[in-house]
C-alpha cells in the first residue's frame, strides 16, 4: 500500500533559506516565510469606555493619523510580505531593528522582551483546517502605553469573537473597553491559548482511535499513523514549550508596561499554558505506549502464525513418515501382506495425532 | 477476544468543550464540567471551641445570614453546575472573578493561590468505587480570616468522619474546635491526602496479580490490563504532581493566612504527598518493567514453539526422504531385493532419530 | 517450573492500612506497622568522661528517673507497638505530636526535622538475613541538648561493638564518653550508613552471578533473578534516596543542637551516602543491561534453532522431492528402466545435498 | 554489500595526541590540530567610519606595526600551525598563556572567558561541503577595547559578505563602520551561527529522504544511513551545545568590554544558538523515531514471510500425506479399487485447501 | 564459546570489606583497599627558584627533617599499606583524623575539602595497561601553605616528566621552581587529568573496531565485548564525574590556600574536566547505539533465514505434492496412462517454480 507521504520536515522544522540573510546587516528587513496571502492591509480599532472607531486601509499612513494617544489603539496588520508597510509602521512607533526583525521572521520561537518603550511577544496560533493537519500561523504582538500592534500572516483570525465585544455599546455593556492596552494584549493572547484546547482535543481523539485500531486489527496504516502523531507531538512542544517562559517573564510582574491589576489574567493564562504542556507531556507518554502496544501486537501475531504453522508440521510430518514407510518398494515387507495392516495403520496414525493434540491443548496452543 | 474499551481519553485528561468559552471575557461564569448530580445545596458548619452550629439549606441566603464573625464558618458548596448559587456566594465573600471561574472549571490542576483576603486551593479526591476504575472530583476551597468555603462537584465526602469529631462535646473534646479556620483547612486537605493511600494500595495489589499473571500465564488480556494499569498511572501522576508545587507554596510560610503553628502540620501533608508521588513514581517503574517481562515471556515462548518445530522437522525430514528414496520405482535398485533391505532401512532411521536426539539434548533443547 | 512469588508488594511499598486513620486528629498516636517483636523495653546508657550508667526496665518511669542533666543520655526504646511507652516518653521530653506520629508510623521515609529544642531524624536499617531478602527496619532519633532517643522497631540493633567501646575504661579510653549527645548521634548513624556497604556487596555478588548466568545459560529462573534483583534496587533507591536530603540539611550547619566541630564528622557521613547512592545508580545500570543481554542472548538463540531448522529443511526438501518424482507411477518414464537410473538419481542428490551445504558455508551458518 | 566506513571516532571527538603535551608546562605553545593548509598569513581591516584600511603580510611585524589605537582593528590570522606567528601576535596584545595554548588547541570546546583586558571567545564553524560529510573549523577570538583578533585554521571563510560591506564608501553606508570592535565581534558570531542553519537544512533534507526509505524499502543501507546520521547529530549536539552557555555569559552583561547597546544584539545570537539546539533536539527525536520505524518494519516484513511460509506449508502438508496414504503398498487397501477413488481424493484434497483458505481468510492473513 | 569472565563487579565498584571498619571509631587508620605493592617509601622534592634538594627514605623521621619552611616541601608517599608511616606524617602536619581515613581508604569518590590549613583532594589516575582493562590508582594530595602532600598507592607515577623539568637548571630553566605550592599541586592534577585522554583515545579506538565488527560480522563475542565497554564506561563515569564538582569547588576561588593567579589554571584543568566528561557521555551513546546496532543486525539475519526457509519450502512444497499424487495406487487414474502424462507433470512443476520465483521476486526476496 502507498502511504501518504509525512509533510516535509523542513517546511515544518522552520529553517528555511536563511541563506538570503547571509552577509546582511542586522535590521536589514528581509520578510523570511511563505507568503500565506496575497493581500496585505493595516485595520485601527481604537476605542476607550466611551466609543469605538474602525478604520481600515491598505496604506499604512491612513491609519497613522487616526491614532489617538488618550485611548487603546489597536494597529492590526495582515500580510507579512509587505515589507514596506511593515518598515513605515515600524519608523512611526520607533520599533528597534531586531524587533522589526523578529517580527518578519514567521520561524520565530515564541518569546517575551522588553524594549524600552514597548513589550515584544510572538506566539503561533494553531489551526486545524482539516482533522489531520496542523497548521501554524506566527502572530506577533508590539505593547506600548497606549497601543497595540499585532502583526498576522494572512487575514482571518480567531479575535471575530472580541472584536464583536468590544463594539458592544448600551450601558453595562463597555466593561471590555474600560481597561487599557495591556489588558487588550492579555485578551487576545488568551484567545489563542484557549484555541489551543481545541488542537488537543482532537488529538485526544486521535489517539483514541489508534488505541482501538491497535487492540483490534493493526495495520501497517495503524503504524503509520501513529508515527504521524508522534511528529507532531514533537512540533506541538516545539510550538507551545517556550510559551511558557516566555509569558514566565510577563508573570513576574517587572514589565513596566503590564499593570498590577492585569497580572493575575497573565497568571491564568500561564496556568492555562502549563496545562496544554502536561497534556502534551502526558499524550507523548500515551503515543509512545501506542508504539511498544503495537510491537507487542506484532509479536503475539507472529507467536499465533508460528504456532498453526507447529501445530500443523508437527501433526502431519509423522503421519506423512509413516506413510512414507509403507510406500516403500521392498520385497520382504510382512507388514504389508497383513490383512489388517492397512487398518492398523491408520490406527496408529490416528493415535499418533490425538497424542500431538492432547500435548498441545497441554500447552495451551490450542 | 473482545476487550473492553479503555476509558476514553479526551474524558479523562480534563479538555472538554473549551469552545463553549471561546469569546466570552474573563470572569464569565459557566460551569465546565459534567454534572455528577442532580441536587445542589449549601450547607454551612459554624464552630468555636464552645459550641458547634449547624444549617443546610439550596439557598444560599439563609446560610450567608447565618454566619458569624467571631466563630469558624465552614460553607460547604455540594454540585458545581448550580453557577446562579455559586455566584451569589462569591459575591458575597467578594471572591475575584478569575478565582470563580477556576472553582467552576473541574479540570483544573492542583494550585494554591493567593489572593488580597483569601487562598485559593483546589486538588481532586480520587475515589475508587470499583477495584479498576478511578473517579476523580475536584474539590476547591477558599480560605478566609475566619471562614473556610469548600466547593465540591457532589454531595457526599470523605469529610464525615472530622464532622462527627467537630460534633463531639463535652470536656477535653473541644480541642479540634479549639483552633482556626486555617486548621479546619488544613485537615479537610490532610484527609484528602491520607485517602490517596488506599487508592495507591489497591493499585499496587494490581500489580501484584499482573505480576504473577506474566510469569505463569501471560494472556493477550494482560497486556491489556498493563496498558490500562499504565495509563491510569499516567493520570494519577499529572493529578497528585502539581499538589506538591501547591503545597510547598503554603509550607513556605508566605501566606498570612496560615498561622506559624499551623505550618508544621501543611508541612506533614507536603511530606505525605512527596511519598505519595514517590510510590507513583516506584509503580511506574514496575509497571514498565512488567511490560519488559510481557514481551520476554513472549519472546520465551516463540523460541518453545520454533524448538518443538525444529525438533519434529529436523528427526522426520531426513527419516521422511529414505523412505521417499526406497518407494522409487527404479528397475535396478538392488536394496529392494535384499532379504533384511526392509529391518536394514528401518535400523538407519532408528540410529538417525537417536543422532538427532542426543544433538538436541547436547544442544540443551531437550 | 513454578517459580517462588516475588514479594508481595503492599508489603514492601509501605502503604498499609492507613485507614484506620482517617478521621483521627493529628496527634492520635497509632502504631502503624508490622509488630516484629513481641517485648517491648526502654534502656539508658547515660556516660560523661569519667564514668558510665547503664539501665533497662519495662517502664518509662524508672528509665526516666535515672536521666541526669550533665551527662550525655542515651535513651533506647524497643518495641514501636507499645504505644503507651512512646506517649510517657514523649510527654516528659516534650516531643511535638508530629514527631511522636512520624515515630510510629514505621513507613516514614528518612527525614530530618529541626523543631525547637529537638532533632528528629528517621532512617532505614538494612539487614541482610538470607542471601537474597532484604529486611528494613525504621529507626527514629530524636536529639536534645544532653540526650539522644532512639526508637527502633525490635530489640537488636548494629550498635553493640559501639556500646562496648563507650563501656571502655582506663587511662586514655574515655575519648568516645567525652563527646556531647551529637556526637553519639552522630556515630549511630554513621553505623547505620556503614552497614548499607554490606547489603551493596551481597547485590554486586549477586549481579556477577547473575552475569555469568546470562551468558552461560540464560534460564527463566535467570528472568525471574533479574525482575527480583531490579525491584529490590528500586526499594533500595527509594530508601536511602531522601536521606541524602536528610543529612544535606544537618551539613549546611543550620542546626544549631549539631556543633561545629561535629559538623565534618556529619559531612563525612553525607560522603557515604552518596557514595551509596552512586552505587546504586550503577548497579540499576547494570542490571538493565542484564536485561537487554538476556533478550540478546534468546535472540542468538532463537536465530540458532531457526538456522538449524533451515539447514535441515532447505537440504531435504529437495532431496524428497528427486524421491517423489522417481516414485510417480507413470507408465511411460523412461529414466526408471535405465540401467544407472538409480545410482544416478543418488549422485544427483549428493551433488544437491554438497552445493546447499557449501551455499551455508559461505553464509556462515556452518 | 560492503558499506563505506563510518568516519574514525577519534578524529571526529578531537581527543588527539594528548601525549605530545605530557610533561609539558602550561603555556607551552603546540598547535593541537590536524595541519588543514599550507599557508598562513595575517590580515588587518582597520577602519572607522571615516574610511578602511586593507594589509596582508605573512610577517606579524608587518601588520602590527599598522595598527592604529583610535580605530577599530580587525586581525585576522589563517593557519594555526604557524605557532610562531601566533607567538609573536600573542605577545604584542599580552595575550595569557593559557588563552595562548586554547587558541591552538583545535579541539576546544566552545567557550567564552574574560581576562583582564581582553574576552576569550572560541567556537566551531561547520562547513557541509559533500552531501553528507560535516567539517568542523575552529575559530577564536579575542575582543580588546579597540582590535578583535580572529584565528583560523585555514584561509577562506564566511565573512567575506561582510567584508564587501565594510568596503561600501559613500554616504549613508558607513554604518557598519561606525560601530566599535564589540560590534564587530558580534557581526562575525551571528554570521557564524546563521551558517548553522543551513546545516541543519541539510541534515533536515536526509531525515526526510530516510524516512520515506524507511516507509517503502527499508534495506542495510538505510539502517546504516541512520546510523550515521545518528552520529552525526551526537557530534553537532556537542558542538553547539558550550555555546549556549558561552553566549549565555555575555549576555548577562558582566564583561565591561561589551557595551550597553550591543547587547541587545548578543541577546538575539543567543536566542538563535537556542533555537538550533532545539532544532537538534527534535532532529534526535526524530531520528530515534527512525530507527524504531525500522526496526518495526523489519518485524513486520518477517511477519509477512513467516505468513506466506504457515499458509503454503499448512495448505499442502495434509494434502501430501493424503496423497503418501495412497502411496502405500498394502495389498489390502480397499479405497484404491473403487471406481472413483482417484476422484473423490481429488475432491478431499481441494475441500481440504478451500477450508483452509477459508480460515486465512478469516484470520486476515490473506 | 567460553568467553573470558567479565571482570569481577565487588572489586570494580569499590565496596570491599567495610565489616572490618564497623564498630571502629572515627578516625582509627585502618587501610582499606588492595596491597599493590610490598615497597613503601617517602621521598622529598624541596625547592625554591634557586636549587632543588631531593631525598627518599623508608623513614619518615628523616624525611621530616629536611623540610624547610621557605621553600615547596613536596612529600609523595608511596604505599598505602604502610599505616604508621601515613600516621607518623600525618601527626607532624596535624592532619584531621577524618583526612587521615580518607586517605588510606582507596575507594573514595574524588572530592576537594577545606580544612583549617589545609586542602585535601582525592581523585583517581587511570592507567590502560594492556589494550582492555582499565586500572585505577588512587592519589590523594593535602595542601598546605609551603608544602603539598601526596600519597599514592604504590611507586611508579606521572609525574617523572615534571620531576625532570623541575630539575633542570640553568638561567630560565627555573621558571616551574618559581611558583608557590598551590601550582605544583595544579600541575599534578593537570598531569592526570591530561592522562585521562590516552583512556579516551583507547576507547574510542576500541568502539571503533567494535563498529565496523557489528556492520561486518557480528558474533557473540561482539556482544561480550560491546557489553564489557558498556561497563567500562558506567565506571569511567563514575570516576570521573565527582571530580567536576571538586573541581568546581576549587575554582570558585574560595579556598584561601589557592592563590588569585593560580586560579586560571585550575579553570583550565575545570575545562579539560568537563571535557573528559562530554566524550563518555558521547561515548555512552555511541556504545547505546551498537547495542541497538547489534539487535537489528540479529533481526535482519534471522529475516534472512526465514527467507532461505521459506522460498525453499514454498517452491518444493507444491512439487512433492504433485509428484506425492501420481504415486498414488489407484487402479484408475487415467493420467497414469497417458503418454505424455510424465513429461506433462514436469511441465507444471517447472511452471509452478518459475511462478513461485516470479512471485519472490516481486516481494524483493530474491
Amino acid at each position: 500500500m502507498q502511504l501518504p507521504r509525512i509533510n516535509r520536515l523542513t517546511k515544518l522544522i522552520g529553517i528555511k533559506n536563511p541563506k538570503a540573510k547571509a552577509g546582511m546587516p542586522p535590521g536589514t528587513l528581509i520578510f523570511m516565510g511563505d507568503k500565506l496571502t496575497e493581500k496585505s492591509q493595516v485595520d485601527l480599532i481604537s476605542y476607550n469606555s466611551g466609543d469605538i472607531i474602525e478604520f481600515c486601509s491598505k496604506s499604512s499612513e491612513d491609519v497613522l493619523e487616526q491614532l489617538s494617544p488618550d485611548r487603546v489603539n489597536w494597529v492590526n496588520i495582515d500580510g507579512l510580505h509587505n515589507v514596506k508597510l511593515i518598515e513605515e509602521i515600524g519608523e512611526h512607533f520607533k520599533l528597534h531593528p531586531l524587533l522589526m526583525e523578529d517580527v518578519l521572521n514567521t520561524e520565530h520561537r515564541p518569546k517575551a522582551e522588553e524594549y524600552e518603550h514597548q513589550i515584544f511577544f510572538t506566539l503561533k496560533t494553531l489551526y486545524n483546517l482539516t482533522d489531520v493537519d496542523i497548521t501554524y500561523e506566527q502572530i506577533s504582538f508590539v505593547l506600548g502605553k497606549d497601543y497595540l500592534l499585532s502583526f498576522q500572516e494572512k487575514e482571518g483570525d480567531l479575535f471575530e469573537g472580541f472584536r464583536d465585544r468590544l463594539r458592544q455599546t448600551g450601558p453595562g455593556k463597555n466593561r471590555a473597553r474600560s481597561r487599557s492596552a495591556d489588558y487588550l494584549f492579555y485578551r487576545l493572547v488568551d484567545t489563542i491559548v484557549d484555541s489551543y484546547y481545541i488542537i488537543l482535543e482532537k488529538v485526544g481523539e486521535r489517539i483514541d482511535v489508534l488505541e482501538d485500531e491497535v487492540y483490534d486489527e493493526p495495520t501497517k496504516k495503524t503504524l503509520h499513523d501513529i508515527q504521524q502523531l508522534k511528529r507532531e507531538l514533537i512540533f506541538l512542544r516545539k510550538t507551545v514549550y517556550p510559551l511558557r517562559e516566555a509569558l514566565s517573564k510577563i508573570t513576574k510582574g517587572e514589565y513596566h508596561l503590564i499593570k498590577k491589576d492585569t497580572l493575575p489574567f497573565f497568571s491564568d493564562v500561564y496556568d492555562h499554558t502549563i496545562h496544554v504542556i502536561e497534556t502534551l507531556e502526558t499524550y507523548r507518554d500515551l503515543v509512545t505506549n501506542l508504539t511498544d502496544m503495537y510491537m507487542t501486537s506484532i509479536s503475539n501475531k507472529m507467536n499465533e502464525v508460528m504456532k498453526v504453522l507447529t501445530i500443523m508440521a508437527t501433526i502431519f510430518i509423522p503421519l506423512t513418515f509413516i506413510a512414507g514407510v509403507y510406500g516403500m518398494n521392498f520385497q520382504h515387507m510382512p507388514e504389508l501382506n497383513w490383512k489388517y495392516g492397512y487398518p492398523a495403520v491408520w490406527g496408529i496414525m490416528i493415535a499418533t495425532s490425538i497424542a500431538m493434540i492432547i500435548y498441545f491443548k497441554r500447552k495451551k496452543w490450542l
